[in-house]
């Protein structure tokens, strides 16, 4: 149980702190016909992807996850077997990362659709957790792994939606079983490499602008430097604007050595932040170096 | 901002944990059409029971506040005043026990009704916090304020519900505005009165059931002795079975001195555990001095 004093059956939990650490809190809606839709997704990897978006905002702050709390409401008259893949799912998950369910809450939903909430506890060494508004103008720009491959997957689901269980192997299934990067976000906090980060969950044009507003800066994004996933077939406009990748997007000193991989995972170098450029947050360099300014237009989670 | 370090704004908030001390946390659904109905409830009053859910958590630890994280979907079209009300009612709260809001998610709802989820951190001394589990066979059962006023104001509303703001008056609207005991569950803790504490969420029957689960314990309950709110018209199946007072009921050893009000709220003693009753977790004395068996049949959270 790690932190975890007491767990399910009590009023509240009890997580007991490690000493000279902060505890980071975040909470996500995972609502069907929003963030999945039971045609689209098998339960596994609607449970699978609703730990995963708390799992990456921990991965995001460089955390360790402590507990997990589930708030799950049920339409009366729901598929037992749906509840038992999701669960599945979701437990395969916390097991990978060894982080408890401590907790939560049931109901049943007003409507047809299942509803749920889930919250992550995480812990970080006092005053290091990797946050959005710390970078610095001149800061180079990163992100790990590939992006939209979860988007180009959903684009493919609903053409043809899957009723079979699918396998979370690494990066084959990108929309259905995406992989939080805990390793690499606890890396960049305990190796002193990165200036902020954020996850990539609205997309890298959205989240990068975040970046920028947070740090009151600009960048400048190279459009041949994009890490695209093969699903994506070269698309940049699934690259920019997909979401849902939960890959990491972080910046560090020019000074610092960036690895090419860490822990397995590649990270790429794609832009530079600069100073606050009241007429653009972004700028595109494309091939033939020109220059072109960027509407954020990220993935809003709806698939109603 | 007390103990949160980074609030809003961030993939995750970052409380600082105040040394020697545990997080103790709880999440709550607040579902429209089954905690709460916008014919029945106004939007402040949604607004205050959605956080006084959480808090009444924290109360039964004896935890003092430290965050609160929403999240919040709405139906596309919602009434905009609707919603200001609604934070309005949740915000006169959070600035009554000072607690912040601290982070949480916002969603297009699904369906046709508005979906929260209530998230609360509290801190409690390291190994004090007050558990359901810890009770003693021959402890005494006590019950804070009166029973019974939540469900017959509900009934109340049913039947003509209200269109007009209403005060948080202590004690005048027990359905529309609870008050969450924090300062006497703290009291408890901090004077080392308790033995054992929950929150009346679910009902008295069904409460003093989970308290005898948790403890391995029988209760007897002495009928005559139930504190009845004026709005339940001495109505025991109400104050026995009507739930969301959110009341502590809470044991102390025979030899503790409970004080008959804590905080100018009055204590009432209502029974006594005994050793484990396999036929019986709780047994009611009548004022003829009549035992029967208590089913617990609590509240049920579906106004639908």
């Amino acid at each position: 149980m790690g932190q975890v004093r007491v767990g399910i059956g009590d009023d509240c939990a009890v997580i007991r702190p490690s000493a000279g650490h902060e505890i980071v809190v975040t909470t996500d809606f995972c609502l069907e016909g929003r963030h999945f839709r039971r045609d689209w997704h098998t339960p596994e990897s609607a449970g699978h992807r609703c730990l995963a978006r708390g799992l990456s905002d921990l991965a995001a702050m460089g955390a360790k996850p402590v507990a997990a709390f589930l708030s799950l409401a049920l339409p009366p008259g729901t598929d037992r077997r749906w509840v038992d893949g999701f669960f599945r799912g979701l437990r395969a998950l916390a097991d990978a990362v060894d982080v408890p369910l401590a907790g939560g809450d049931t109901a049943a939903s007003p409507g047809e659709h299942i509803l749920a909430d889930i919250v992550l506890l995480g812990s970080a060494p006092a005053g290091k957790a990797l946050l959005r508004s710390t970078a610095k103008a001149g800061d180079l720009i990163y992100v790990t792994g590939l992006l939209g491959g979860s988007a180009a997957e959903l684009k493919q689901l609903a053409a043809s939606p899957v009723t079979a269980k699918k396998s979370g192997g690494a990066g084959a299934h990108p929309q259905l079983f995406p992989a939080p990067r805990l390793s690499v976000g606890q890396a960049l906090l305990r190796r002193r490499l990165a200036t902020s980060c954020i996850d990539v969950s609205d997309g890298l044009s959205s989240d990068l602008k975040h970046l920028c507003d947070a740090s009151h800066l600009s960048a400048e994004l190279m459009l041949t430097a994009l890490p695209i996933h093969p699903l994506a077939s070269g698309s940049l406009d699934l690259a920019l604007n997909g979401g849902e990748d939960y890959e990491l997007l972080f910046s560090a000193k020019p000074a610092t050595r960036i690895p090419a991989r860490i822990g397995g995972v590649p990270i790429t170098r794609i832009g530079t932040f600069t100073a606050r450029n009241p007429r653009a947050a972004i700028t595109t360099v494309d091939e033939s170096g020109k220059r072109r300014k960027l509407a954020a237009s990220g993935w809003e989670h709806r698939f109603g």
